[in-house]
């Protein structure tokens, strides 16, 4: 029977059978110190017999190991538990040694390296701990979702028609017929809360915008969920902090070890996350930016971290609210706030200065899409579909969209959403 | 405080508020009946007010409604409940009805009208049962799953390397790049067993084949898993099973309501399922389908049926592994059977008859990778990344794929894997 390596402690005085890769090995005199790395942990294993130091001696990094020893207390130990007198099988003898040294505590090699090489520096201990925070992070946003009665959809992700306004598309060759990469399922998930009222999805999504920055993607996760017979975006919204203090619950409790190998400070969720209208937004935020202009309808990053400052400061909070963008700035199905024209029922939370969730209230009845797609000059005929749910009635709904590495970058203070994408695709990147 | 039509009961004697859409209304004399649907089901409203059936007679079905009223026990009521004296608030009331009689026992319209109105008739009953049993099933995979160790990844579906030989590829215009869409998570689901040991991922997979067939779709879901450090491919197997069960307990409990509506019969899994080697399931299967020929190097459609028919008289099973399959029919990474050149270590699980997961072994070792592409005069240059995990060590590791609608349509006995895509995507098909 195998143990992991972060259980070693409950096997103390005990025979256990580990398995893994050789990480790191160092000799002292006549002891060897081999730290074999699994698919959770580190264990360290001491080596004194000088046979067993010749083999390993031979081993490269990365061969794949089978070690079977007695566990030991020992306070010199990293995590004051080791192996002695293992005996070693080795599985597998790789070719070639590793490109980048995975032992050192940090990997010491420029961004796109690491990249080149994901399927090796995704080994490394830090560098693979953000993932396992994705992981648990999309557990606790299904569970919250779940447990309110959600369905889980999965939508389709090549389309016939562009989803969202102003972002460009990939193109894509359907049997000779043009379509398209989905942006979003934002149609799909609409037309569902007429089958569901509630339904969630964790998909990807596909943006062609030609963007070289550390906070976008051209392809990434997005955890969208979106639900019927609400008041207006105040509902989503409390929905929402719900569901992020289920991500953050989710982290603490399934990712302990990711969690503590990257020091992540674990933000509260406040009972009420403070919330600020789009135009004291911009008070707060532009004189700290030492950007000016009253006529802004958006908030760019600098605006954002201004905010950020300025929550963390005047609220105490990691989060921030940011309600009622200008309408021409959001997409046609946005809600308008009705009692205040030109803007609208629609908010962006931001997570320590960046904005990570675009949300809001949707129109839903059919002569509100028809005069929305009118204004804008667009034609209903390619939205058939999704305007056939609103002609056959559609409760009053809204819904949010978090962006998973966004998410995780805010979590571990990632300052490029590249270090905590597994296979980031920009313009210069389509493999691995 | 809104109540869902299925937790009717529980509020006998009480007053209650449900909101929903006008399933359907019929006078008889004095007294009318509205059916109220909402996410979860059905309830009948007893309206006796004059003014209030006037109201309503005046409605379009799919209106959206609060209604507000007594709960009494009745053994006339469909479900043994209704509400009494209501109030009703008229939320939306829709410009049109609808293009199918969602209020008919089962949808009575052609397939390819059904799947036009899908935004629609997915909200019939019966039509949207199957994703609830879906959204259950994903939630009892992944839960399986986790409960082992394993991790969640999002792995892209833009890649730049077809990943499966001799299915076809979608092309993507990727800024002015070829690109294509990934027809499996299968290059990186192996390079994350190197990270995590033990990973899934539940997502969308690609296949451009122009076939037209009952149980093909173009995009499909697909629900995978891979891990390391198995002994060959029954230990692939067994977790199969484990999760297949996990999978069939999440539906009996998550989703108990749409099994009783479509009146599925939830499979059994046996502790061990039946397994035969590939010649074997040649043999049993010629003869029942009418086919011959013992150069067979896969089942068809008709060998499929009749080793589900063959399974189930002989061993009561609805599941039967094949196993062995011939390395001619298998991918390049499929590992070989030691003991019986020419055949391979992988399998398909059959699921009432029709194919629903393929799996096995993988080959670990570098070398035996260099020499599998060179045999199959594959060029080992595109796929640098994926060969650069095999480079630096990996252990002997193998995994599987369910295809979710196949699943499912199994479970409720599906003519069609359409009838349970929600926006099924073929060569005619872009849309909705």
């Amino acid at each position: 029977m195998r143990a992991w390596s972060t259980e070693l402690r409950e096997y103390a005085g005990r025979d256990v059978a580990l398995a893994g890769w050789l990480h790191h090995w160092r000799r002292l005199g006549q002891i060897g110190f081999l730290i074999l790395r699994d698919g959770r942990g580190l264990a360290q294993v001491v080596v004194e017999d000088p046979e067993v130091c010749a083999r390993i001696d031979g081993l490269k990094r990365e061969s794949v190991l089978r070690v079977r020893g007695e566990v030991h207390l020992s306070a010199r130990a990293p995590g004051g538990v080791e192996l002695h007198a293992p005996t070693i099988e080795i599985l597998v003898a790789p070719p070639a040694v590793p490109p980048l040294d995975l032992s050192r505590p940090h990997l010491a090699a420029a961004p796109a390296l690491v990249l080149d090489h994901a399927p090796v520096a995704l080994r490394h201990p830090r560098r693979r701990a953000p993932f396992e925070i994705a992981s648990a992070s999309m557990a606790g946003f299904r569970a919250a979702l779940r447990a309110r009665g959600f369905v889980e959809i999965q939508t389709p992700k090549v389309v016939g028609t562009a989803t969202e306004s102003g972002a460009s598309v990939f193109s894509v060759d359907y049997f000779g017929r043009p379509a398209f990469l989905a942006q979003s399922p934002q149609f799909y998930k609409q037309i569902m809360v007429g089958v569901f009222e509630r339904v969630f999805e964790v998909g990807p999504v596909f943006r062609a915008e030609p963007h070289d920055t550390p906070r976008h993607l051209n392809e990434y996760v997005s955890m969208d969920a979106e639900f019927g017979f609400i008041d207006d975006h105040t509902t989503v919204m409390a929905l929402l902090a719900e569901v992020v203090r289920g991500m953050v619950t989710a982290v603490a409790t399934e990712a302990p070890d990711a969690v503590a190998r990257l020091g992540v400070r674990l933000p509260a969720v406040p009972p009420s996350i403070p919330a600020i209208h789009f135009t004291r937004a911009l008070e707060i935020a532009e004189p700290r930016a030492g950007q000016s202009g009253a006529e802004m309808s958006d908030l760019t990053p600098q605006h954002e971290r201004g905010l950020g400052e300025w929550a963390r400061e005047t609220h105490g909070s990691d989060f921030l609210f940011v309600v009622g963008f200008p309408m021409s700035k959001r997409p046609f199905y946005t809600h308008p706030d009705p009692r205040r024209p030109g803007y609208s029922n629609s908010f962006d939370l931001l997570f320590r200065g960046t904005e990570l969730v675009t949300g809001g209230q949707r129109l839903h009845l059919y002569e509100d899409y028809m005069s929305a797609l009118g204004r804008r000059n667009l034609s209903p005929a390619p939205l058939a579909g999704y305007l056939e749910a609103f002609r056959h009635g559609m409760p009053p709904h809204g819904g949010f969209a978090i962006g998973l590495e966004r998410w995780v970058a805010g979590l571990v203070g990632a300052a490029n959403v590249r270090e905590v994408t597994l296979f980031p695709r920009d313009q210069q990147r389509l493999a691995p």
